[in-house]
């Protein structure tokens, strides 16, 4: 047995694994797609296959590590490993026991934990919150997530807590992914972005991310379709990044008003792509909202870059 | 000396005092208004007069109670026991020793706490939050104060969290009495909701409002007057209330999206003043903005009623 231990962090579109040493140091890391096909079985294949070529490029056998982590998006019961609610893993229909399953393929320690949170707790044992007692994270990609480490732990509530996103930060406002009305997600989340420049589209505004977006042989407005749409200073991409700026700056001021926390982190997607500047833009816009607004907390870009939700799900798994 | 207690809620308009015995039931009270000349040191003289009534109410000397509690507006530094920025406070222009002044005026040992947390541990501990470990209370008054109870401790953050009422719920919206714009204050506080009756008569439109609170002797359209015209179902109350109970929906239900506590309990003079079929129509209002709407929280009245914050405020001073 090695002293290794395995992260994975289960999207969407890819699947990341690492392996890091006892002092948390990178092994060896692995990324997959997604598999589109084959439900729960196959990502839960998919995972132990991206796991075991992290585990060779660290020179180790999956059965080595001395635990492994997997941060999941939807409803993850961290008790019983199991999974539900899922939607945007593909054919994950019903609740799958996923943690027991990779266990038994993997014949290791299994923990799983809920994908931001996960993130987020890893920024906060390593990256950019690691100076701080208390943090909000923010993970800026497809949707807006968030997730809370206060006096040195993981608040998850009653296992909901952290859903920045749906915070209503204009009342009878736009539709959201969710169905709802207001939330910052329906204004800042990239897929509500997409949305909403597919629809001016359709009035007639012009705009460059779409052909940007078949240049780099996407079908989706992705984050460096964004990054670059930006670049060439396309002013339909700006318009609706600045409109995600703000609701993102109300939504946080507004959490923070509530907190108190001494940090904020912003990563995820589109956060870690466009970077520094536009984390600068997100802490300017807070500003008019924070009621003590002589003491605003740290705002941070996530520093543990594409690996930090594999990061955050390893230490998850030394724990188990 | 007894085994009693004194707890003082200092208010804008009144200071209420109460003695606790040790198994916290109430044995004397005793209220006073907030003096409005004399400056801090006019203040608390009338908070040491105000908890010697309360103690000979309860047939005691200030001197036997065990330790002395004061729940303070503004903001509470309760190591130094210096409160500062109480602007609702009479002449209070500049950080005064309160705690210090009270301590020696009244020889025993006397904590200080936030008005608005204090009454909230108060709720926790004996009141509508006594069956749970996780709480959001919610001060429906002149403001809208906030408070935060996470896994049965006290969450303060770095001293200034709670303050829901100044969470956006309208990103450029209504101006709020603190300067922002779309705070939730901005559209449920009471002086924001006077503000906006004031602005609505001088446009020309009728109400009852300014009828009723001449006939209660009042210069300020407080709670009892808002509950009359509630009653004679007067249109611009009934209009500008439902807009409160819109925003305060909103609000809380960001707040529950964020923090998933298991509870939310409502106080404060508005609040109170209309009980029970008001919290049920908050609780209504958040429904559709919950992300979770299958596990919503508890949504309960303050039970502590008047002397809630008084109540809250001696619990801080057991500790002391």
């Amino acid at each position: 047995m090695s002293d290794a231990k395995g992260g994975v962090d289960l999207g969407g579109t890819k699947i990341q694994a690492v392996v890091l040493d006892r002092s948390n140091e990178v092994l060896g890391q692995a990324r997959n797609p997604t598999p589109t096909s084959g439900g729960p079985e196959g990502v839960a294949a998919a995972i132990v296959e991206t796991l075991v070529e992290a585990a060779g490029a660290a020179g180790l056998e999956a059965a080595e590590l001395t635990a492994v982590g997997v941060g999941s998006p939807g409803a993850v019961d961290s008790g019983s490993g199991v999974v539900a609610s899922a939607g945007n893993l593909p054919g994950w229909d019903s609740p799958f026991p996923l943690g027991p399953t990779l266990q038994a393929a993997l014949d290791t320690k299994v923990a799983l934990g809920n994908d931001v949170q996960v993130a987020i707790e890893g920024e906060f044992a390593l990256g950019a919150g690691r100076d701080f007692s208390s943090l909000l994270g923010v993970f800026w990609g497809t949707g807006v997530g968030g997730g809370l480490v206060l006096d040195r732990r993981p608040w998850l509530g009653r296992g909901a807590a952290g859903e920045i996103g749906h915070m209503v930060v204009r009342k009878g406002g736009a539709i959201c992914t969710c169905g709802r009305r207001g939330c910052m997600e329906a204004y800042a989340g990239r897929a509500a972005m997409e949305a909403r420049a597919r629809a001016l589209v359709k009035e007639g505004e012009p705009t460059k991310l779409f052909e940007i977006m078949e240049e780099r042989g996407r079908t989706r407005l992705q984050s460096g379709v964004w990054a670059r749409a930006l670049k060439r200073e396309d002013p339909m991409a700006v318009a609706l990044v600045d409109r995600a700026i703000g609701a993102l700056g109300a939504g946080i001021a507004s959490a923070v008003n509530l907190l108190d926390v001494e940090a904020v982190v912003i990563g995820g997607g589109l956060g870690t792509r466009l970077g520094v500047p536009y984390v600068k833009r997100i802490e300017n816009a807070m500003g008019p909202h924070l009621f003590v607004p002589e003491r605003p907390p740290t705002v941070a870009l996530a520093a543990l870059g594409d690996l930090g939700g594999a990061i955050g799900a390893a230490l998850l798994g030394e724990g188990a």
